[in-house]
């Protein structure tokens, strides 16, 4: 996991719980939240919420609370997603279709710019109102309008040859959702998500708890 | 995120590294595997490899490495994945029926027990040949066959109650996709997996950097 320079990665990810929990705020009409309440939202202390926020300049008031919409205007500059980012899914497959139609992306400033396959039976096809392009077309689509980010959503097998393509198409940004541990140049950046390991990293809690239990009863 | 009381979780999430990595070498048909190999596929050094596997009880014999067969069944048991985690889906829309037919559940040891909606639209349909059950019969199933994982793919809006309705049934262990930060009881396992979350963290490494690039050009 490759991270920015000079925030350290656990505050950028507390400025992304922020990010949701003042966007919805905004949704329900709020004009105003209290350290408390997005300390409670996002299971932060509110210490930590207060310390994060002036630490970027923004101070609330009193009694009032931080302004919503002036705090999320300083986190999508901060985040980069003022000018709405554009998403690229490479795979088709259920998990590529699903992704594809996820409103959670739209409303939080992600644009699905295009779906990339290299299955010849999938290809041209229309997902979610988009047509599948050959992925071998990445390169010349990126060159003609940026893509920010790759959503990599083939199966493990072809993982490591799809990553390679899009690093040669020029996209320097990646979402890995398969299992594989992806070697890449050390300018690329890469966040893993594997389901399976979460599972099981559920289940070895499971396993423990169940263990400590029986250690306890007998 | 809580964790299992003796093992500290980068181990935990170290283990599932090794076991998937071992899951496929087996598949491969490797008989032995060198800890430099682990190391390499899994991305970590050599020097933690052998620290961790001692810790557990493996050796390697030099120059032949670890055995795979032995290594995976240790592993599989410090998971508790030996007799096959039941999971059931919760919300079956687009996201719920990819995960329904992911080929990594079944070949890491995960049964899909079954799926459930509380949108009558649903309720009866087949998804990947099982059909899709009414949410309400959660409590029933559980208790006739345990169900030991929740996997949450419902709509943000529905996510507290639907995860509140799978603590009611009587399930511990829960795998959110949503992106909520769900209020549940302390005994509750969660893992969050939140997708756009991980898009605007790359989306924020993305802005670092540009800025950082801006400032030695100016």
């Amino acid at each position: 996991m490759r991270r920015a320079r000079e925030i350290p990665g656990p505050t950028i990810e507390r400025l992304c719980k922020y990010h949701r929990v003042l966007a919805r705020a905004r949704r329900q009409g709020m004009s105003y939240i209290s350290s408390a309440a997005l300390a409670h939202l996002t299971g932060l202390s509110p210490a930590q919420v207060r310390k994060d926020f002036s630490y970027f300049g923004s101070f609330g008031r009193r009694g009032v609370g931080y302004e919503v919409h002036q705090l999320l205007s300083t986190l999508k500059r901060l985040l980069g997603l003022e000018r709405g980012r554009r998403v690229a899914i490479v795979g088709v497959g259920h998990l590529g279709s699903a992704l594809a139609g996820y409103p959670g992306l739209h409303s939080r400033g992600f644009q699905v710019a295009g779906l990339y396959d290299n299955n010849p039976a999938r290809i041209g096809h229309l997902v979610h109102g988009m047509r599948v392009r050959d992925v071998a077309s990445l390169a010349a689509d990126h060159a003609a309008v940026p893509i920010d980010i790759a959503v990599l959503t083939v199966p493990e097998g072809a993982a490591q040859a799809a990553a390679e393509q899009v690093v040669n198409a020029g996209i320097t940004a990646l979402l890995n959702f398969t299992p594989v541990a992806l070697r890449l140049p050390p300018h690329v950046l890469v966040r893993d998500i594997d389901m399976t390991a979460e599972l099981e990293y559920l289940s070895f809690c499971l396993s423990a708890r169940a263990r400590a239990q029986d250690e306890q009863g007998g």
